[in-house]
């Protein structure tokens, strides 16, 4: 898969690219025993957080991101509230009980202190706030001019008591339910960063979803199959990552997906299909068919209002659709839903 | 501590100033409960890796750097290897067994796509090569100009059985060993980045310490009261932090401290203080006293041949040297060698 000569934006884009990349640059060198640690999983599933084994049922989860986002104060949230909550819901959608993180935060020589302390502070109070300690970081400084402003790695370190959520175990006959308005994130950072002249007052979702997924977890780990934060390539490239997976065929009902109007339009008039908008505090999850109402119940007892059952998980009768996303629309035509391609938008988180 | 208005390379640099800011502006913010899991280490420490209890006598360690340097490819080797080095040597200093990485990079875009393989092939062989896995990772791109190169964010876990190293066990009468030549890895960044008409061909020392310290934990876990990988700030940084983590004084025998004597002068020639420069392939120990010389014997039979008792740790009778470490010259004189401060060198590792 040698395609490209250069680095181009699509390739951090969190689509196709992305994946194409991780998987031909990165794990197609790694020797496969060492895809994860033995009973665990790792680059095998590629889910938001891998697995280690502690012995008996417990696992601990594991992840890494580093966070980019320009501006780095955006309506909604700033750099140090992403970086925290995207740690922690990576770790959330394992199925485990976020512990403990830690940062690497790199800094442009000249970058005013007072405005690196605010996403600092803006990093750890939304940790401390979830009761996830910060336990460790690393700090440098890149001379002015080879870094643009700050990036932050941050690593989450969960407990996973019970079943771990593996996305490989999603199945036919399993619901698939979002748990609020897609693509809020992905509009508040493009609406940021290009000046159209329209009126644009959406913020950005971000948030931990620690409130939702502990209490979700506790009754119903069972009936969750798999689940994901729809974060680069939205919601289209979560679904088609989880028929990839398990060659299974997803359903959309296009028309159940929650994303509010001014979204809808902005996007339409990007010509940006509002599916490939990343969210930072919705997740995406993968229920037991038989259950899904009476869990789609209780996400809204927990005051997520939006959460909507938005597709189905069939077997690939037809090969062809095997590891497929087909959209149904309101007056019933299909279209295959790609993984989304190319540069979405740049820096986005 | 507000004592800066903007960030400077002096606060990337490892030495004084990092510690402070990493003191001020992250630990200082975190609550106090939330520097570590309970029953481990963390903030609290400061150690190379921090500590998360699984029950029983094992805990997990787990680390997170950020690497930078520049060149990208150095002589002796490449950000690859040395992220790689640096993220299992941070979990062997804290006496763990490494286990696993997991990786953020960040990409300019435009960057040869080749030489970016040849980055991570680097990262992954030296993970594997010791048994380490790479179980997860992130991939973004910044756009053109906004990034020189290459970063990488690495993480380790890591598992302690038996006692682990925590440096705040450092006490009177123990005795500090080097197990190899101090400053490489600094002189050969520094000379790759400034070009000053002398001829100088001292390679980087970056590699991990898995064949040293795997056999050493096992036999000698109880004599090694502190363990740290002199990087940023050099052997001056970690004696300091020692010293003043324990209150103690640490008498530093200069003339004992083995540095290659192109590296002697090249420093001298800059106005740089050897004992500050990084090492990337060095450990600097702890040892109870009475068995230091058993230790190094084994350390040199395991082919560390440069390996060297360097200094002693005292019992502060003075209260004005509590936390100092005193260096005393082949002739007998004594000066205070104070953390390293400024900017040493940008982008060192």
């Amino acid at each position: 898969m040698r395609l490209w000569k250069y680095v181009t934006l699509a390739h951090g884009a969190g689509g196709k690219e992305t994946s194409d990349i991780i998987r031909s640059l990165i794990r197609g060198r790694v020797p496969r025993e060492y895809w994860s640690v033995e009973g665990g999983t790792g680059l095998d599933e590629l889910d938001d957080s891998a697995l280690i084994p502690l012995g008996g049922d417990r696992y601990m989860a594991v992840t890494i991101d580093t966070y980019t986002v320009k501006p780095l104060r955006f309506p909604g949230g700033d750099l140090g509230r992403l970086a925290a909550s995207g740690t922690i819901n990576d770790l959330l959608m394992a199925g485990a009980r976020p512990l403990a993180a830690l940062d690497g935060v790199v800094v442009e020589e000249g970058f005013p202190m007072d405005d690196l302390a605010g996403i600092l502070e803006s990093y750890i109070s939304t940790l401390t706030g979830e009761g996830v300690a910060l336990i460790g970081g690393d700090f440098k400084v890149m001379p002015k001019g080879q870094l643009d402003g700050v990036v932050i790695a941050s690593a989450g370190i969960g407990l996973v008591e019970g079943k771990p959520i593996r996305d490989s175990e999603i199945r036919p006959g399993d619901k698939v339910i979002v748990t609020g308005y897609l693509g809020d994130h992905g509009a508040a950072i493009l609406a940021a960063q290009r000046t159209l002249g329209v009126e644009f007052d959406v913020k950005s979702d971000v948030k931990p979803l620690t409130g939702l997924m502990l209490p979700l977890l506790e009754r119903y780990r069972h009936a969750i199959h798999g689940a994901g934060d729809p974060t680069r390539g939205g919601l289209a490239m979560t679904l088609n990552e989880w028929a990839e997976k398990t060659g299974t065929v997803i359903l959309l009902e296009e028309y159940r997906v929650p994303v509010r109007e001014q979204v809808r339009e902005y996007a339409e008039m990007l010509g940006v299909d509002p599916l490939s908008l990343a969210s930072e505090g919705v997740a995406v999850l993968a229920v037991d068919g038989g259950l899904a109402e009476e869990v789609l119940s209780f996400i809204k007892s927990l005051g997520y209002e939006e959460a909507a059952i938005v597709a189905t998980v069939h077997e690939a009768k037809d090969p062809r659709y095997a590891g497929r996303v087909v959209a149904e629309s309101v007056t019933g035509g299909y279209r295959i839903v790609e993984p989304p391609s190319g540069e979405i938008v740049p820096r986005i988180c």
